[in-house]
């Protein structure tokens, strides 16, 4: 299964990245990161760091810095001093591939017709571009796996609207529009498959020098998630849109038109599902409305520590 | 108990009239109404005609035609050939009095400071104009009772948006940002008071000629529901309002800041909870969480059938 992973790490993303390497039978053409949880500079030398770390076989190319028409906004607060919560690793320059990453996204598609799993965990800036430059990728690309949205529920930066989406509206309405093969990992079920202590100190004991990191990033990441959110544990959003990639029968999808609303006053980036045909548009996104969080877990917890 | 029922009958709207007329202690001013459901001149004399059949002491102001900015939308096809489904009462024009529903809004709040519960079940159009037409009603109000919106739950319109706020958006972010003592009774809790076929055919037995009538009405309107929301019922929205403004144990409040979304390409109207203070204003709404919806349904029946 050919995967690139579009991220923007912080510290959910490494935990993606990580997932995605360890799984079996994932062949990681590489990642792409973009302007999102924290500047272009940073996403990019995190994601080396991390394909360093792991060993991996592949590179990180840098995409846009930015969204497509808007200032970007960041979560620095939320991923902690590195993005990495206290996660302090060397500098791997020599994972930072030699091209764009918007290039990348599209060479790779063109290379590998319809085998290309396209997991986005970042604002969808991207993914836009990508679409605008070669069209041909749409049909090309095998399907398109999105963190992102709040569809059926309330958001993470407003009451309206989740991280992703929020920071880069006009790109998520490009992507959600384009007739691509599209699945939305959104909070609806993101905010299900939490990360708890008892597993941190698990993957701690057991997961080798990724669980030894997740457990530095971690540590942060749930003292945030505390303040913020009173959740008994992190959500991993991220990783799940790589679970849901490599294993559909996690969760229960249903597709219907999801509108993107770029002009809100107080709705910038909310995502509607429109279950009634209200809008008389046509679906465009299988919307994923529940998830087997025991199952992905489990199986999370078993890919790291294996 | 003095009440002013701002309306748009409307089929719920005419049980909420019912309602308000005969529960003990409760001394209804007067009906004004509004463009909505259906146009002005049909919402006044469906108003009229009910305070007919009802022998009520009181009369319908008309107010408003339409929306501050906006082309009136109806919901006639929600509300049957009469706008009171299949209910073909005679004409009842002495019951239509000879002021301004705003004005009769800004009299009645003058002439009885702190002591007037408004309760609009309609578009806010005639409060927000009260309120821009004299100020001092804010204060001079004891209470406004608002059916409208879907705060933490989709929407009857669009997914985003509930009708009475939809059809007037810029009078509600008006009215919720007045200052006034606002209690939000919205789809959030009104789709839990679920009026059944079982209950309707008490009301024909039980409740005599208003039985009669609300049998009549509520016959096309579960027909619309069974079509539109498949619930077990149609749904009290604007009996509900007045239930919550005779009786506030009925409900869970909880006050945060409510946005109204007036300019969203998909999300018109939409109320957006602050919970958390991301948009940094302060509280000013009471909105309603919870429902007793067996306690609020069980006394709706014992006021009508006695």
């Amino acid at each position: 299964m050919k995967i690139i992973l579009d991220v923007d790490p912080g510290i959910d993303d490494a935990m993606a990245i990580a997932l995605a390497l360890k799984t079996k039978g994932v062949q990681l053409l590489g990642l792409t990161t973009v302007g999102g949880n924290l500047p272009l500079n940073k996403t990019t030398d995190n994601a080396a760091k991390i394909l360093k770390l792991l060993g991996a076989n592949c590179k990180v190319y840098p995409g846009m810095a930015g969204p497509l028409i808007r200032e970007l906004h960041t979560a620095e607060q939320i991923h902690g001093p590195t993005g990495l919560g206290y996660l302090d690793l060397p500098a791997a320059q020599e994972y930072i591939g030699n091209k764009h990453g918007v290039d990348f996204i599209i060479d790779e598609i063109n290379n590998n017709p319809h085998e290309v799993t396209l997991i986005a965990v970042g604002p969808l800036t991207n993914v836009a571009n990508a679409i605008k430059k070669d069209k041909s990728v749409i049909d090309k690309v095998k399907e398109i796996i999105i963190m992102g949205g709040a569809v059926y529920t309330g958001g993470n930066v407003t009451p309206a609207a989740e991280f992703n989406i929020y920071v880069d509206p006009e790109s998520a309405q490009i992507v959600f529009n384009s007739g691509a093969n599209i699945t939305l990992v959104g909070l609806d079920v993101t905010l299900q498959a939490l990360l708890t202590e008892e597993h941190i100190e698990i993957l701690k004991e057991k997961g080798g020098k990724i669980g030894q990191a997740i457990g530095s990033m971690t540590d942060f990441y749930l003292e945030r998630y505390k303040d913020h959110n009173k959740l008994k544990g992190c959500a991993l959003h991220d990783p799940l849109a790589v679970g849901v990639a490599l294993d559909k029968s996690l969760v229960k999808t249903q597709k219907v038109f999801v509108a993107v609303e770029t002009k809100g006053e107080f709705t910038r980036g909310e995502t509607l599902g429109d279950v009634h045909g209200r809008f008389g548009k046509e679906p465009n996104i299988n919307v994923c409305i529940e998830v087997d969080e025991k199952r992905f877990i489990n199986s999370f917890m078993e890919t790291l520590t294996s």
